[in-house]
């Protein structure tokens, strides 16, 4: 590995975009070694901002002399991506979702591990230094014995319904952030889910085949319990909470506000909204995610797996199996 | 009913005791006539703090001049004081739960119905300032259509032994509250319940028959759907928060501080932990419980009635229901 | 001193009927003797409510075997009283300001002193649990060594133009509380006082002699100094705030809220408002203030002497001469 | 001016390099033009890792096609510049104070006003969301008439001594930007300061002739006074808030938390502390302060003048004769 090591970031739409940003600019140790988009256009446009090439092709930069990819094009191509990275000795920055479907996760697996290239997969929340904090106080023994777990996280505002479409659904999309939560927060697996959701924000979602409401009870191996909620839109920005309960104490990880100034007048106080787009909300977490990534390829130890990005599509499609019938579903019924 | 209106007060354990405390001292308009216990030695020394006669029998109030009667003994009892003073004219306030049996719920809502009474729940919760603020919040249309209400409930520390086994299990001892509370805030019925629960905290408590650790998931009959968590025992005090989320927005009471000095040192900030003891945190409720019961007994129409004492239970036999056979259930197919 | 100690509750105003109703009720171990007042109707119906004996006369109360005065009474005669109460022997818990005559409280100090009967001043503050703390986390060395103490101190509206007539001026009836509040915390005498203050409220304050708003500094004799601000105009409720600040740290008294219900839509987040009435941010100080009392006369030590009650008075007289005279002005000065 | 206008920026110190490193890479539509230090190894490493050239000398950089420069450089050297650059018709961006000599200070002012050029003094914190909350709520009328205003303004750490001896000393090193934010909040100017002051942290900073503990009270010509308290050491973070109050309310700016988790014990709340170093608090008041520069080059009018950086000299002058005379001080009497 390079002193500086280099990363060559593959689609250049809003998250693979800001990804560029973040390594080129703000991430001390790592340097941005070129972009590719199938939309040319775009990837030239963050090229030219950055100071960087714009590739001509995926295999062109396979066959640089990048230390690492940064996969952040559309889900149905991660796996193909993960493969040629792979059998090319790249280390792999992988964006969530692996894949929606499990068989061609294991493809993933199976390459991955073959080729024994270091690989994180992006589930930047547990970066977060609130979220982060009370996976600590788990771990270091400070809430004791985790016995319950809750996770509220809600969008500004749905996405658009094209999106939705390819999306997964919700649990595949929006809710595998959380099962990684509950996974990172228990340190257990998830051995049972369970789901009522429905379509309370926009017909066309339903229509779409997603729902846009849902609470969700986890079991864990470890005999903890986690209860999840999801909305498509909180009004009110976007609601990011996790909270571990157990036999000594409970570690809570509140939003912030976008300001702390309050006003108080004969109406009652008025403080600042939390923040609405996500990006506002987690730039910490982005830039302790690379910087985690620069620690993995130094010692050759990434702190989020492949396995890691597996657990939580299981997840995601027992959720649904328990939607559509009713009923608890065990994770080994999907596989 | 006489301009300050009398009420006896039956049963001077823990709960009755605080009631004719409370009448006798703290609530204008309401004057206490007289306490009356099995234990005669508790009632006389509760009759001579507060300057009141201890009567000698439940009969010889139901002959007396008292306005209304508070059936604060234990739960076995409650559906004969009931029918007993509804025949003798009483209104009544009912300490929680009606009954642990539906049947005999039955005969209290009959008899109370027959004779036309004044009968108001205990519901105390209801009363409390700001869960009431989320109540309202709903009712007024602040929050918009209401998707997902969040109650979380848990004990500072689990109650004796003795106490479990004739409690009727934690889902119709402590969650009733958290039942009531979800109608009261959805304000609509609850039509399904589902559990996941565990002995987590006490062995003792899994031998008694009963679980310590619960996670509920409640549909309601508006579409909303409500998540409950109970513990017998957090140990940082008595956890008490509400949150209302729809479409316009979201209603949270949140814990109260026993005081509001934090502490700031190089180490991070201190602050007191939230009230212990329940009468602490719920003081004030138990007042404007009062106070509206004050208000009823004017009015004629009483803000918790009988049937808000029945759903309660038919969601708590639901959740033991939904616990032993590992399924969501229909409250349809409890009564 | 008796078992359960009675105490005769001279003056029946607003504060007066308010220490006769927890005395009465509230405080278990103390007994309410009787009540007096000049406006005898007034006292009348404060005895009939609380079930006691309203006494004719001070000479009444003096010679009657109550073992303790509370002398809540306007404060023109407080003298008077402390010097007949002393000399029969009672115990005497007395309203602040002591006089608004430094030789008129040296007078009662001298008559206290000799008879030596235990005297409480009502500085109520010291007992709000949350101020409390403040000072204990100065006292136990939390914040180390104290450079700086800042009290804010707000009513929610100005008293009567005739009251503000004879209140000896915002310095000696409203500050005084916080002169008192500077010397608890720091734990040292004042020393010097400066004082920029106006009339931005009522220009009928000003034309009585007094001023509405005003910010002061104070210097210590270890040392430290206290900032303090006053309004008489807080539409926002009564804002009640202390903060130690040392080597080692901070401590700092917040206000509370009327209750702790927030709402968060699109337009931001609301809470209720702080207390608007002192008698609901300080109820729970007066009762401890009243147990304090309590136990000052088992052990005839009392928390808040007679020189505790001068102190005060020298600084709001500093205050007064500092404002007509533009400089800093020393205690050493008024005597 | 240019499409994207170019700045150089003198002096490559800790807060001339963040500068450059904002300008480069953080704020769309300006760039980086050059650097220059008289310390040549630091700048040819900021040069190197921004990819901008270091000048030779400040004239290269007078004579250069920059649009703008940035005076990052120590005090002393700061009104030559300010000549220099008006001289080469350049704006300027200049960090605080203008000098610690007032002569020196109308020296710049005349230079600007007859250069004509856009100038900006670095008063950043006016630029923090939060505190420009408390000044909007001011100047839109949400607070009603001010009556006062109230500043904390604590570092986490003194500097070196070596530093304090070329300061100006606390109140035109520190205080400054207090009195900057007195008249920012307040809408109007200082008229009088008064100060109690003290060694209460390091005697080296007393033998320096500099105090390190600070309480000020200020008059405003519209009749508001302002309370400023200040430390050089609150070991518990960098703390910053401002209140203003007035006539209808209350807007105040609370410390941020490093983040937002918190963990509940038996032992109480734990949560985390506020920020510790200037820029984790302030960095987007730096942004937003460059994001200000951009309109103002565009537009022509600055919103910090020279102006705005000539009176809060008066005032920590002010400041230090009320300090050695023990007296309130007009600003009149200053210059």
């Amino acid at each position: 590995m390079s002193e500086q090591p280099t990363i060559a970031v593959l689609g250049t739409g809003r998250i693979g975009k800001m990804h560029a940003e973040l390594i080129a600019r703000q991430v001390p140790g790592l340097g941005l070694h070129s972009v590719f988009d199938v939309y040319t256009e775009g990837a030239a446009a963050v090229a030219a901002d950055l100071g960087v090439p714009a590739a001509a092709s995926v295999e062109e930069i396979m066959a640089s002399d990048a230390d690492a990819v940064a996969i952040c094009t559309s889900t149905d191509t991660h796996v193909d991506l993960v493969v040629a990275a792979a059998e090319a000795g790249k280390a792999i920055f992988l964006e969530k979702p692996v894949s929606l479907n499990l068989e061609e996760v294991d493809r993933a697996v199976a390459a991955v591990k073959a080729a024994g290239v270091p690989l994180q997969v992006g589930f930047n929340r547990r970066f977060d230094p609130a979220h982060a904090a009370v996976q600590q106080a788990v771990a270091n023994g400070s809430v004791g014995d985790v016995h319950m777990v809750k996770i509220t996280s809600r969008d500004p505002a749905p996405p658009p319904i094209e999106y939705i479409k390819v999306s997964g659904g919700i649990f595949c999309d929006m809710t595998i952030h959380d099962f990684d939560m509950a996974r990172f927060v228990t340190g257990s697996e998830i051995v049972e889910v369970y789901v009522k959701a429905a379509v309370r924000i926009d017909p066309a979602i339903g229509e779409a085949g997603d729902v846009d409401t849902a609470m969700l009870l986890l079991t864990h191996e470890n005999g903890a319990f986690t209860y999840i909620d999801n909305s498509r839109q909180a009004v009110y920005g976007y609601d990011q909470r996790v909270e571990a309960f157990g036999s000594a104490g409970m570690a809570a990880s509140e939003n912030p506000r976008e300001h702390t100034a309050e006003l108080h007048t004969a109406d009652g106080t008025r403080q600042q909204n939390i923040p609405y787009f996500f990006l506002e909300r987690y730039i910490p977490s982005y830039l302790a995610e690379w910087e985690a990534f620069r620690e993995g390829l130094a010692s050759g130890t990434m702190p989020v797996t492949i396995d890691d990005g597996r657990a939580p599509l299981v997840a995601g499609l027992a959720a649904w199996k328990s939607y559509h019938e009713g009923r608890p579903v065990r994770c080994e019924e999907i596989g």
